[in-house]
């Protein structure tokens, strides 16, 4: 029988000669035999020289909030900064194109207008001279505008494999569009954003903002570029909500729906790990409100709000495959029992938990905190249920511009529920099943694909047969509908060419 | 069509002849329509009446340390104490029963030993005279001994509907023991207690314990008791893992193993899922590297770290049945968006959400931020296979108490592996499958009860069946299996009297 790797690094023994103490990823620090003998000298799990424990996962949230206090001193004399800065506080707009939408913008939630709004975007391939190739590209939480590289920006977008000539979404063929959200702090008005009446960022000031109103702003952008239908809508995780949206919100303006791993109806569950989320976020005393613009922002909310968000994006499966039960690396001051045997840590020991604190680390300075609550609680409030709908008093609406292919919308609803041959309803629909084909109603004419995965615990492929049975149920004889195997995740649509670059490319020819 | 009840909630306008500030929980305030109408007076979501957002969720993490201030200058003063305090901080040994091991305890991970330890236990039932009707009851992570209510402790214990003359584990025929885990903080020795050598709390200089430690202490006490061999060990959940570990541990000591809803080796996601529990919680300035027993403890930090356990513990179905989309009822100072949709909270708004916050709240003071630290860390450490226990250098261990039944090591060890024609091995098995019947031999002669839950999604089903593959596979002919469907996950074995009751009282019998 062989070792695991795991049980390797288990037995992989220090000199014994030399009394180690454990500072757990600190600086090493050996003592000789010859040192006394005394409590606080013999070893102590976790203990640094002087006896006491040590934990570098702690004193990382420090040392970053020690290089931030020093930038953000520097940067306030005009001295060269050092040390990291939330690169969103910094936008490039020379890196993407803007539209700024100057009237008053009505919000779902909210008793005033939006004054006024940006919306920062990226375009990739040709126009055609009939505006009618284009796909608007819907992203995920975090995502920016940048989805692929352009002559603007060439570094690798989030979808880089799945946008340009001959790929997926074929830019020889169509005129792809993707925005960062209502919201979000790429460019797009957020919280980060100055607020016009105070010459001050939004913070949590800024109103409650819905997919719905997301999509809206885009459509204002569409309007902007003359754009009276879009050849397709596609989008991944929130993007499959805004997505489903679009269509809903213009019937007659959307050719093709993409929907991959989203939902029509927030389900509880993934509620609830937002809400974790966006509870540790508000727990760090840096967030003060929201109001930390003028100051460190709250980096180690953000870290730990990373890394359940990351235990949410892949899966037990894969993780199993990738890391199994393996440890990391024996830090060289790692603690030895006298038999041998490696002591573990209450910091991250095994490989799935450096990976998980890895992923906090990058993502802590990357995003704005506020727009991580904004644009999640938008998530959790994403509701195509007729009664939500009814609730919200949203109607779809007509299209701006006026021609001759014109639907009314009339034409576009259908007036009773239908099904395909090979897809009848299920057998055990659970309540709120019939509500949802209630809402979908608007949708009934749009082909739509949705796809999901088996192995996603945030949109759960129950989610996903939720919403092609409530397409079908509401009367939509254009379905297409994929299940991916996989221990990918909900991430599978970032990773996995082949088999949803695949579908997308079949969907939209 | 019917409104569900979360539109209704949404519908439910208030007045708007006046403007309502959003103080999301808070004070309640009204301001005529008469006020000035500037930025900062008028309606702004999340804004108390001097525009300033306020967040009760958040507040309450500081009303909380406020309370917990003042009982501790309080508590110094020696005045009669208000407020919340720690319940784990007095433990009354007159609730329970405690053995004193004098003597040095060697530990795996450590290179010295315990100098002493407690281990609080429980008893319910009668010992027979010749000493052969016990079980031991081993609890899960935050249990105290106190599983059912006692002449000492007439109070509920966490396991009340399974214990008692005629309930599945019935007292008219066993005598049963219950016991606080060495790690925990119920009157056992954990990181709590006082350090000898120091006279201080140990803190996080106590040392790193295994679920094969626990299961030894505990053996220590039966020794005391004159107990040579069980009836039956009995757990669930990391009680399950000590069941397994008693028997591979003890073979000639325990008659029967019951693992309910456990695992014979943690896996990488349910390491993450307690990871990032453990994260939050050091992330609590007030954790202060684990030195928190003289100020207040990190109370914040284990409210969040309960939230993310409660996801862990119960399942997204029952959620949806339970709770669904509904939004707890509007607070009488919730906002109105000018179509009278009820502004949505960035602090819980959704009743999952309420839920989440108050599981959190209720036990952010009811057991030591270190002892979760610890007991955690010995789950994740838990591995049966045989290169993890070879690894750690354990062997089973022979009785120390001889007697005319004794088996030596050889007779209850098979020599080669076999299957109940039943239950063929499994077609595909994961790569650690071999490795863990391998490490499982111990095992194979003690009948077992392996009893899974579907919509568990810490010990997934998949990892019940890996235990009863594991056992055929090492040779045990008498593995029983079951799994349950049901949308409890997790906590299912608190919950279901009928099916874990029934399983357990038709195996034992």
């Amino acid at each position: 029988m062989s070792l695991s790797s795991a049980s390797r690094a288990l037995l992989r023994t220090r000199p014994t000669t030399k009394l180690r103490r454990l500072a757990q990823g600190g600086p090493v620090a050996t003592v000789t035999s010859s040192a006394p003998k005394s409590a606080a000298s013999c070893p102590q799990p976790n203990t640094s020289p002087l006896g006491q424990p040590h934990f570098p996962c702690v004193e990382a949230h420090r040392a970053r909030e020690s290089r931030l206090t020093a930038t953000k001193q520097k940067s306030s004399l005009d001295e060269p900064e050092t040390g990291p800065e939330p690169s969103y506080a910094r936008p490039n707009p020379a890196t993407y194109q803007l539209y700024h939408h100057r009237e008053p913008f009505p919000l779902i939630y909210y008793p005033k207008p939006l004054p006024s709004f940006d919306i920062a975007y990226e375009t990739w391939g040709t126009l055609s001279p009939q505006k009618d190739n284009v796909i608007l590209l819907h992203t995920g939480l975090s995502a920016s505008s940048h989805a692929a590289s352009t002559y603007l920006n060439p570094a690798p977008g989030w979808w880089e494999k799945f946008i340009g000539p001959g790929k997926p979404i074929d830019t020889s063929k169509y005129f792809v569009i993707c925005t960062n959200v209502i919201g979000g702090c790429y460019g797009s008005t957020g919280p980060s954003s100055i607020e016009p009446e105070t010459g001050r960022p939004w913070a949590t000031r800024f109103p409650i903002v819905s997919v719905f109103d997301m999509v809206k702003a885009q459509f204002h952008l569409l309007d902007h570029l003359g754009i009276k239908k879009l050849y397709a809508s596609v989008g991944c995780s929130m993007g499959a909500m805004q997505s489903l949206a679009a269509g809903w919100l213009f019937p007659a303006r959307v050719g093709k729906v993409v929907s991959i791993s989203g939902t029509a109806r927030s389900s509880p569950s993934a509620v609830a790990m937002r809400f974790a989320q966006r509870s540790v976020l508000m727990a760090d005393p840096n967030w003060n409100n929201g109001f930390y613009y003028d100051s460190v922002p709250p980096h180690t909310g953000m870290k730990l709000a990373r890394q359940i968000a990351t235990i949410t994006y892949r899966s037990g499966p894969e993780w199993d495959l990738r890391f199994g039960r393996q440890l990391r690396a024996a830090p060289p001051d790692a603690e030895f029992a006298n038999n041998g045997i490696r002591t573990p840590a209450l910091c991250p020991d095994f490989l799935i938990e450096t990976y998980l604190d890895h992923q906090g680390e990058q993502f802590c300075l990357k995003y704005d905190a506020n727009s991580l609550l904004y644009v999640s609680k938008a998530m959790d409030l994403f509701d195509m249920t007729a009664p939500a709908l009814e609730a919200l008093k949203l109607q779809p609406l007509t299209p701006r511009v006026h021609e001759e292919e014109h639907h009314t919308l009339e034409s576009v609803l259908p007036h009773k529920t239908s099904h395909s041959k090979s897809h009848p309803p299920p057998a055990n629909p659970p309540p709120h099943l019939n509500d949802l084909a209630e809402g979908m109603k608007p949708l009934a004419n749009i082909p739509t694909l949705v796809l999901g995965v088996q192995s996603d615990i945030l949109f759960t492929v129950e989610q996903q047969r939720e919403v092609a049975d409530a397409l079908r149920m509401a009367g939509n004889e254009n379905v297409s509908y994929y299940e991916l195997g996989g221990v990918w995740g909900h991430d599978t649509f970032l990773i996995d060419l082949l088999n949803v670059g695949g579908a997308i490319r079949g969907f939209l020819a």
